[in-house]
């Protein structure tokens, strides 16, 4: 049995409790929040710690907090020679305090508060100094999904990078795509099967492999169509931007 | 039994071939096609023909040629008062030639050879003249689709500007992601979870709500390291211009 801490009340936090909760092999001892108003579900409230002076020993701290505040916070431990994690995609491992032992456990999916995950499927990017903390890292990671990577710091920066173009770029060009369809009186829903295929698609094939579509063609009679038909300039911007990237590189 | 000729013989002839072909309320009685190297499954040689003079009679003409070659081909059809349709996105049903009835049937999915892909899910959006007409193309539409809309050829058009969106420009993205990831040796199957999460995210919520990552947080300090760390400027201007449009309108 392996003693975890979660440190944060957040998203990320409120997601690994969930997923651990399942697991009869790694045990959440606490949750540490500054937030006294926190809702956490799957602990129960005895477990929740507002002190510092309260936190237990445990084989494993899992920092969970906004990136800014991983430094002060992993200095506010009151312990030393534990092993600590932060789950940022975009901060080091040399961000944590050097009194205790540094890892890396990040999770690399998009968590809303609304929308239950399975993380049986999500990625985890492990690091850590030494081997056999790794493997301390690795056995938790491997608790709750079949998906664990040994990425490190440098790595993981790279990757953040990628996650942003793929899912909150991508994200904002649906918003795009909802809003046209809402300016036309067109249920977005019909836009949905083609937004799973796009994402399915690249299972079984490279993104260059799989892109179709005006830009790909250089369709140019079709592309000045949609520039003319777009009236609002941002929309009309990121069109020409992307169209081009395409042209140019796709 | 409503017999069926398609005239075209790319992706969209191919997946609306084998659709058809699982079908027994259609008969497709022949493919008409230029290219006489054309390979094409679930239709038997002797029904391909090359030669106008040879096409039969039938319910439903479907056109399913680039769009550009829809008013020439249209207006080869040897026969008058049949229903022809074309299966473009974004061209009108003005285009097709007046000596027959006009339709639409515009099957909103990404068509590559080598992906099979599940008809049952396509949205098809149909578009026809008059009231009887609408149904054949209806019926012939239901046979294969459970996704069937009345789209008039403006909203069509609105609609195949936001697919450009969601669908090509959203797999440019994949594409940068899967080359930064290349660059980074990262294996790029580690963000495929997260794609299909962000992809299934917005059948529960609207693509605001699922909104996360640092132009959401207005996380400068992120965004500036990851501008730091792009070298290839097409990917910076990109990051830039989206960023921008998420912390303006996100």
């Amino acid at each position: 049995m392996i003693s975890v801490v979660i440190i944060g009340s957040g998203n990320v936090a409120q997601h690994l409790l969930s997923a651990f909760a399942t697991n009869s092999s790694i045990s959440v001892i606490q949750v540490y929040t500054r937030n006294k108003d926190a809702k956490l579900q799957d602990i129960t409230t005895e477990k929740i710690i507002h002190d510092w002076s309260k936190l237990q020993e445990a084989d494993l701290y899992i920092i969970a907090v906004t990136d800014q505040a991983i430094p002060s916070v992993s200095a506010q431990i009151p312990f030393q020679n534990k092993l600590v994690v932060h789950t940022s995609g975009s901060v080091a491992i040399t961000a944590l305090d050097t009194k205790n032992r540094k890892g890396v456990f990040y999770p690399l999916q998009t968590f809303s508060k609304l929308k239950k995950v399975d993380f049986q499927e999500i990625p985890i990017c492990i690091e850590a100094e030494n081997a056999s903390d790794f493997s301390i890292i690795e056995t938790v990671a491997k608790a709750i999904s079949n998906k664990v990577y040994a990425i490190d710091s440098s790595q993981r920066k790279a990757l953040h990078v990628a996650a942003v173009f793929v899912c909150n770029f991508v994200n904002h060009l649906y918003q795009i795509g909802s809003e046209i369809c809402a300016a036309n009186a067109i249920p977005f829903e019909i836009l949905q099967p083609l937004i799973e295929e796009t994402a399915a698609k690249i299972n079984t094939l490279t993104p260059k492999e799989a892109q179709t579509g005006p830009a790909k063609r250089k369709d140019t009679s079709t592309i000045n169509a949609h520039l003319q038909f777009l009236s609002d300039s941002n929309q009309k911007e990121i069109y020409k931007l992307i169209t081009k990237s395409i042209v140019d590189h796709g």
